[in-house]
């Protein structure tokens, strides 16, 4: 067995998910946190990277905290009261399942879910800073409404190479989006939520800036489908920065019995 | 005339309000930024200190951006603007008004709110780091009830020596609680909020803890007068960390012509 970790992260001070040898990053604070916890070194396996300064609320990994004699040492649940204290406060352990050998954090993945938030208080919040975009006016509720109905013409199983970062060497574009919606959510921010069955590299940020220029009516909804066929970056809009952007959410598409903490 | 401003700021990463320096306070940062805005040097007068690590929603300062012929420079609402792209992103200026030559920021308050937030959540909150006291054990509402029927025991005028941190050389601890409040807010956190004319020092860190100890049946509601009389520290509870502390409100009890960005 192997235990899968639910983590949330806030991004601001990293270098981003991914082992880099000079560089503060997700991976090896988790790695160094729980090596030590355990008094030997241990891989981490994640779903997914996250560039500098993107947040995740359910980012998934797996480790294998096993014993010479091929058993799990601790049970689960438990794992994060064993790391929590080499962990850094900017990461927290807050679900734990056991899952079966053949499981991959990433290979399995079946969808997951971004969030992008974004602030249009005229003032910029100290409190804010670094976890939302700013667009320093207001958007109005047709505004948001003009968003989602864009948004919306991008579901469905497409080529989004109008929706990556060019000088990406991914060939295939195809990604199937199953959900999106843009709505002004609790904490008064405007929130977008896409899920898909994968992501190209910046998607949910040109996505989010390709709304937002909708919302200023750079691009009305007869466009969409347009920018999508062209396959051209230059089509979509702008690439809106990292902070805003939260791994919200992964599916594998298979009963985990998770311990929420 | 003066410009009186309101402020917002995170203060995890400064040594407090007060200017120091060789440290980085929030009155350093403030009067940097608004003499570089006006191209002279500036003085900010603040309506109260507040210590490294805690925050404010609305903390109020006045600045005399006067020229030579001592008319103000900028017209109230704008002074934002001039001043946000010398402003660190863990400070905002929100509101702006003017008022009389003979205001002071300090000595004309009549009432502030602090609030301080509890977290009762078992996992740690990556994006609560320094902004909550994690309890780490759920409060229930019985609890939270309990909470603030011990505070409201503190509403009134007394001598809160018990709740000043030992060593302080404040002689008249007499002051006037006017409102207390404890309940779990929208956020899901546990807010307590306390409204007096003057604050002594640590008073609403050393408040918290006791009403946490309360909450644990340390203490109940029949003991708070006796802490009260015995003008003894060591009587009251723990002082709760700074993180949680905000500096809400200033009522300076006249009108303000607010203008809020």
């Amino acid at each position: 067995m192997k235990l899968l970790l639910k983590i949330k992260y806030n991004g601001s001070s990293f270098a981003g998910y991914q082992f880099q040898p000079d560089s503060r990053t997700i991976q090896g604070s988790l790695t160094e946190a729980f090596s030590l916890a355990l008094g030997f070194p241990i891989n981490v396996t994640g779903c997914s990277r996250t560039d500098a300064g993107v947040h995740a609320l359910g980012f998934c990994c797996t480790v294998e905290p096993k014993s010479r004699d091929n058993k799990i040492m601790i049970p689960v649940g438990k794992f994060h009261r064993a790391a929590e204290r080499f962990l850094p406060s900017d990461i927290s352990i807050i679900g734990e399942a056991l899952v079966d050998d053949d499981f991959h954090a990433r290979y399995f993945v079946k969808d997951k879910t971004y969030i992008y938030k974004i602030s249009d208080q005229t003032a910029l919040d100290p409190f804010l800073s670094g976890r939302a975009w700013f667009t320093r006016k207001p958007l109005y509720d047709a505004q948001i409404k003009k968003m989602e109905l864009c948004g919306q013409k991008l579901i469905g199983r497409h080529d989004f190479t109008s929706f990556m970062a060019s000088g990406s060497k991914i060939v295939d574009c195809v990604r199937e989006i199953s959900a999106l919606s843009v709505k002004r959510s609790e904490d008064g921010l405007i929130t977008l939520s896409v899920t898909a069955d994968g992501f190209l590299y910046n998607m949910v940020r040109i996505i989010t800036g390709t709304l937002l220029d909708a919302a200023s009516d750079r691009f009305d909804e007869s466009d969409i489908e347009g920018i999508i066929s062209s396959k051209d970056r230059t089509k979509a809009g702008k690439t809106a920065p990292p902070d805003g952007l939260y791994l919200a959410d992964v599916d594998y598409g298979r009963k985990i019995d998770w311990v929420i903490l």
